[in-house]
């Protein structure tokens, strides 16, 4: 005999059981719904590309946690690690087959090498939905009213989406003669609910060797008591009215005239750290615990393509992490337990009735009830105790002479009632609650 | 400015634009439904795993095309190739958290260095279902009766499902003293679709050495004129009566009863080759382009995860191959073509109405409507050359003076018959075709 091979899965990487797939299934179909909703359409792309695309604009840190390899061919391959390259390199193959302004969204697993900690994986789903070729306020607004039904759609409805804007954050940069150093500033600036403003000012202090400078950021990054009070505040200190500012008082009249405006708050501490955005950004915190950090996070941005392409594609977005969501709401105790899709089970009490359970399921799902028939004839104890795992609403027991009369008994499994000689037709008027 | 880098994809791998992916959504959205209704509950594996787990128990040809590599903590791990074996870790390794008989299924992709070739890709999606832990006549019978049903759902409704059994087989193999040769047996007669049987017959004579018993065994695997004059005649070629027989019996009596018999047919040629069935396996064809193979097989195995585990866990399960389906309904003309799940878009007309555009997007999807407001004041030409490529059946025009009435312009985008100063109320009922 062959030694066995000890069963498991690589450290960071999951199995997900029915209750937890059905749960996760759930809330993509929830998500997938919405995002079609406001026209975005779905794409895909391999999970396997040449590691120079992917990797080119990456930082060092990215490159390390990546799974890259040599393939069969010698070819050198990695792992996608987000879903936004690979869209970019998607709309510059394809520029002459799609149509701008271009809405798509991609719900898939990535992966990355990051040491395994609590609510951090390897593999992981991000959920994405992205309008590139507008660079319009209308645009702006509807990703961002879209984050909010989305999460709404699968209950989440106690949330604050934080939004910001890099433009006028870089004019107040230039205006203090810090441009230079923006990447740090913004850098350090985005850790701020982490280590606290003391800590970000004499970071601060220290790259820019200039208290002055550090303490004008803290005072910009502040917000005031409501969002055109805030507005008018970094407003001033970037140097007055323009474009930028213009278009953050369009989004926010629009999300009045949908009557959405309380869920957003300015706030100029949001700043995205490192990436690539240019315009409006946004994170998303549950109220209840804002301590698991953004759900939903993105922004806009001036190029999207660059790396593959001569032509400027402006684009904005944002992306919904599954699996921090889903601990998030674990956490809370909001999340249903569903163990499967079941309607009826038929158990099976006469082995030699199995000819006509079968067709009574047959009969059943024809009219749109799902129901299985328990295959082995256990004891019924031991059948119940398998369709308790499935929370599972009603069962069926026919005996032989029940089947000659063409009838059944149907049992409510939760209030244990049994409705005794009743036919498929009103079975299924009780199940479908007509 | 740094050189572009040619954005393409790996040979053997996919994007899929909006129209695709829609497809292929559509189709796996309808699968899912009717596997949930025979009580099937998803799960899902990480697409990386051990390579020791994955390829164990695999022919060379496997390990030949096995994306496998060194990952960054030097480990020798592998990309899934198929969805069972995965499922037999899972299986393994789950026991005491699951309950049997389990019924689950998976829809992902796997990946093969396959050498690319028209409808050959080294990423695809499998569609898999099983029942493990019952050896019964039932759970064969309802795999069998959920591939009819899961293709039917997606509209595939001509169809044979060609049936057979391994067991009887082997027992015919031991009859004629060929049970030693049996995998080159299986190997052999599963090409006769491919080569014709004068070939079959020189390589079984050659194999065998012996022309007698290769005659027998052509005799053997041609169908009859229906089912059971084809049972009858190879239960005496394998020496009569026994419980694989009567198993074929039971199946097919539960088809008669269901009313679904008539697209199976029982073809003793039929082996799934060097698989590891043991019991019925089956193949599924398109009538009208049978040339494509098959689109859907399976079979039951008696011991699922024994690399893994002592106990032997038996089953049964199909999986329906997504992309040779729909490269088969896309040479039979019939996919149907959607570029967006929109019911309505509204144009934009008027740069200044923006935000009451954006309310009446928001009004619209309160009640249930799929809209998007286009985001950009371009010519109203270019904006219809746009949404012509989503299949939209509604357009809104809505003007300063509609605006100010509070009304707008309801178009029928097919017969461009319009109807004017209508409200959010009445037009939801029209294109709802209340």
């Amino acid at each position: 005999m062959e030694t066995l091979i000890q069963p498991k899965v690589l450290k960071g990487f999951r199995d997900f059981l029915p209750q937890q797939e059905i749960l996760r299934s759930d809330l993509i179909e929830k998500l997938t719904h919405t995002y079609r909703s406001y026209g975005f359409v779905p794409i895909d792309t391999p999970v396997l590309e040449y590691a120079e695309i992917l990797l080119r604009k990456s930082n060092g840190e990215t490159e390390k946690q990546v799974f890259r390899f040599e393939d069969n061919g010698h070819r050198d391959v990695a792992m996608r690690f987000d879903l936004t390259v690979p869209f970019a390199r998607f709309t510059a193959e394809h520029r002459e087959e799609l149509y701008f302004p271009f809405k798509r969204y991609h719900i898939a697993k990535v992966w990355r090498g990051e040491k395994p900690q609590a609510g951090r994986y390897r593999e992981f789903v991000q959920c994405d939905f992205d309008t590139v070729g507008s660079d319009s306020a209308s645009s702006d607004f509807e990703i961002l009213s879209l984050m909010k039904s989305a999460l709404n759609e699968i209950g989440v409805d106690n949330i604050t989406i934080r939004m910001n804007n890099r433009s006028i954050f870089n004019r107040f940069l230039s205006k203090i003669g810090a441009a230079e150093k923006s990447e740090d500033v913004l850098r350090i600036v985005d850790k701020i609910a982490k280590v606290g403003s003391d800590e970000v000012k004499n970071e601060l202090t220290e790259v820019l060797e200039n208290e002055e400078s550090a303490s004008l950021i803290l005072e910009y990054i502040v917000p005031k008591e409501d969002f055109y009070s805030t507005l008018k505040h970094i407003e001033e200190l970037a140097g007055g009215e323009s474009e930028d500012t213009q278009r953050m008082k369009d989004i926010y009249e629009m999300m009045k005239a949908a009557g959405i405006e309380s869920t957003y708050i300015l706030d100029p501490s949001i700043t995205r750290g490192l990436d690539y955005y240019t315009g409006v950004v946004y994170e998303t915190f549950l109220n209840d615990l804002p301590s698991i950090g953004s759900v939903c996070s993105g922004g806009r941005y001036d190029n999207l393509a660059g790396l593959y392409m001569k032509d400027k594609v402006p684009g904005v977005g944002a992306s919904i992490g599954l699996d921090r969501l889903i601990a998030g709401l674990e956490q809370l105790g909001v999340t249903e337990q569903k163990g499967s899709y079941l309607d009826v089970e038929i158990y099976n009490l006469d082995p030699t009735l199995a000819i006509q359970y079968q067709k009574l399921a047959s009969d059943l799902r024809k009219q749109g009830i799902a129901v299985e028939v328990f295959p082995d004839s256990k004891k019924i104890g031991q059948q119940y105790a398998v369709t308790d795992k499935k929370g599972i609403s009603w069962g069926i027991l026919m005996e032989k002479e029940d089947s000659e009369k063409g009838t059944f008994k149907l049992k409510n499994l939760k209030t244990r009632e049994q409705i005794a000689d009743i036919d498929v037709k009103k079975a299924v008027e009780v199940i479908l609650k007509r």
